[in-house]
């Protein structure tokens, strides 16, 4: 627990950052030579489409495609990437530009944006990382221009296949494509469906695990076994939901050949892990699946990566801690080793501070919205999720209501805790010595 | 721990016992007897009634007033009364009657029944229950019948007075008003708010609390400290929310003279403490509040009483430590007591099961029912909070959606640990003894 200590003026920074990015986003964004009209975005508006580029949220108010110039589009792309790879990742390669030297407050402020445990090697970790990344962004982009080349000619074909493949590997789901149909038009189509789904699942699986995997150890990490356990689990179960639910449901899945379906069913489940692109229409799914849609949104991306969510490794620390309570079990275990105590309390904490702030949105969207609680549920968990799917009431949110989704989605981004460690005050050291008698008390 | 797997069997006891008496009460209400049409009811409706009443709900398919005879009526009332105190309450009664010795076992199953840490006392403690209880219901009887002579005349006035405190004190929800208006005849009359409020708070308070208040010591156990405390604060808090949002609302407060809208808010608010009166429209309230009636409801009353849902010594547990997560406390603090670590664990697996319970229903629910999102929502938590207010769809649910609610009151009155530990494994008592090296995952 001392760690916490140390990194706290670290989440200080990382929070004003992030903020300060959105400001100088939205500030761009109000510009004249943003949007096609000349005028500019007004400046909730602004605030709304920066909040949501930086935090690779992808919830959109007015459409990309249509609303923005060139520059207005190179800006949200900006944000995205700098939002995506996170702040602090940013600062370093420019510190490592310039050639200064990385002092142990910045390494302890980048330990704190990749959420690792130690600050060895954090340096080497940030160049894997943007290195990874630039790779990933590069090869959907190749790909991408190659097959888009005869439809769109060079030049459209290398511009759309690069904004989708920063936007994908960043798990931002912002879209050129027009009118709010994000990939809708591709729903049949294996290469933009196979090229977005690799970019977006590795970038949510988190560096840690993918520098883990491509050091080509003959053992793994917990970390990276857990991960990749519960990612699978998730995207695969998902697909099933998907798949049998709207099987025949005319305004999703129904019309579609039984090939295509199978992929629009893992392309909608795997979208979850906080992609928030999507093939075909969300609006059109029924209750049961958006209700499933919400649980996965929730749970999210993995730590250290592109996505949102409360993290695929919480949700298995819950359920496992669940289970050994059930099986009156002291330790919880997986695969041979215990979890430590204080990393289950974390678990628990951001989800009760999770499940809490979407219920407090919730809350306020229901009062100031004309919406149903399903469209309004689905909109704040898409937020906190940082996901970017929405049953179509992100345009026509009241003032309050895109001020609480701008709320939810730097929440969202930025994880609970780290705010709630931000807002807390520094824990008493003597206090901490202090041991209270137990008293019981009955529970259930 | 070892107290748990010494009361497995008792668990084991408990679940079998309500199924038997919701058996012997549906069988009852097939009868012609039961019903005023002479026919009886269906073996689903009969079920579903049966569970409501033995599970203390209050959620009807049929019109209790119209429907039932007076026999069918006492069957209900018998059902209220025996699920209400518990059935292992009541067998003790009978064995007391009958001059039987108490064995340790039969003092194991009491323990479990009212959910006790240690079996000392624990026969003293249900002669204590069922006196208390006895005189609450006829103090009730009492004052209602009084208060309803001169309107419904003696006889009248007696029955109505009894079935309603025996429902009351119950948190079962039941009326006799007719055309599923429960008390909403009742929302200007201060006799009956009151009398009916002190009776369904006393009871959902539990017996150790109420115990332990009557026992006039200087110094109140930790436990009933939490439970007032909390309890106080629900009430207090829904009623500021249920006043605030619904003061204007012509479906519901707007109408009212300002002291019954106060009135009026207490009781919505404090029916929410799983006792299933209401005495206005709840289907006429807006979402924002419906929202905070749904968190009230999984809450729900204190352990060890008649009430429902995930207990309020639960819900502070969590909150409590989720905020010693916050501030980096190892310990889990309330009023200079440490809480110990396997009672807040116990509370996680109950919570969180109780979120998997509800999810899952209404994922059902949400398939087999031609309702929006908030009235199905509102439905199962309602259900599993053994609360048994609606927003109206209980009487035209699907057999399935039926089956689904008779399943959700059923684990609900159980608390879904209880089921979880009569279904689980015991745990291998050597597997225990093994300890598993330590290895850290990132959260969050
Ligand atoms: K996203
Ligand atoms: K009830």
């Amino acid at each position: 627990m001392n760690a916490l200590g140390k990194i706290m003026s670290p989440s200080r920074v990382l929070v004003l950052g992030f903020a300060l990015l959105i400001l100088f986003g939205a500030i761009l964004l109000t510009l004249p030579q943003a949007t096609q009209d000349g005028l500019g975005l007004s400046i909730l508006n602004a605030a709304f489409t920066a909040t949501s580029a930086v935090c690779v949220t992808g919830l959109v108010v007015v459409d990309t495609a249509t609303t923005f110039t060139l520059f207005g589009q190179w800006v949200i792309l900006f944000l995205i990437q700098v939002g995506g790879l996170g702040f602090m990742t940013f600062a370093t390669l420019f510190a490592m530009i310039l050639g200064k030297k990385i002092t142990l407050k910045e390494r302890l402020l980048l330990q704190e944006a990749l959420n690792q445990v130690s600050v060895e090697g954090i340096v080497r970790l940030t160049k894997s990382v943007l290195l990874i990344s630039f790779a990933f962004e590069a090869m959907g982009t190749l790909i991408l221009t190659i097959h888009w080349y005869s439809d769109f000619g060079f030049s459209k074909a290398l511009y759309y296949g690069f904004f989708h493949s920063i936007s994908a590997f960043n798990n931002a789901g912002f879209d050129i494509m027009g009118n709010f149909t994000s990939l809708t038009a591709f729903v049949g189509d294996p290469v933009v469906n196979m090229t977005i789904m690799i970019l977006f699942i590795c970038g949510g699986l988190g560096f840690i695990v993918m520098a883990d995997l491509l050091a080509h150890r003959k053992k793994f990490r917990l970390h990276t076994k857990i991960v990749l356990l519960v990612s699978g689990v998730l995207i695969l179960l998902g697909t099933v939901i998907v798949l049998i639910m709207e099987f025949a449901n005319p305004d999703t899945l129904g019309p579609l050949p039984l090939g295509t379906k199978v992929m629009a069913a893992l392309f909608q489940s795997a979208t979850t892990r906080t992609a928030g692109f999507n093939t075909i229409n969300i609006a059109g799914m029924y209750d049961t699946t958006l209700l499933s849609m919400i649980v996965l949104m929730f749970i999210g991306a993995s730590p250290g990566g592109t996505g949102g969510g409360i993290k695929t490794t919480t949700f298995i620390a819950i359920a496992l801690s669940v289970l050994s309570t059930y099986r009156s079990d002291p330790q919880v275990v997986f695969k041979g080793r215990t979890l430590p105590r204080d990393v289950i309390q974390k678990a628990w904490a951001v989800t009760t501070s999770a499940l809490f702030l979407v219920f407090i949105i919730l809350s306020i969207l229901s009062h100031t919205e004309n919406s149903d609680l399903m469209t309004v549920f689905f909109e704040v968990t898409s937020a906190f999720g940082t996901v970017g799917l929405s049953l179509g009431i992100t345009p026509t949110l009241s003032e309050v209501g895109k001020m609480a989704i701008i709320l939810t989605m730097f929440i969202g981004r930025l994880g609970p805790l780290t705010l709630a460690f931000v807002l807390s005050q520094k824990k008493n050291k003597q206090a901490a010595h202090i041991k209270y008698p137990d008293e019981r008390i009955m529970i259930g």
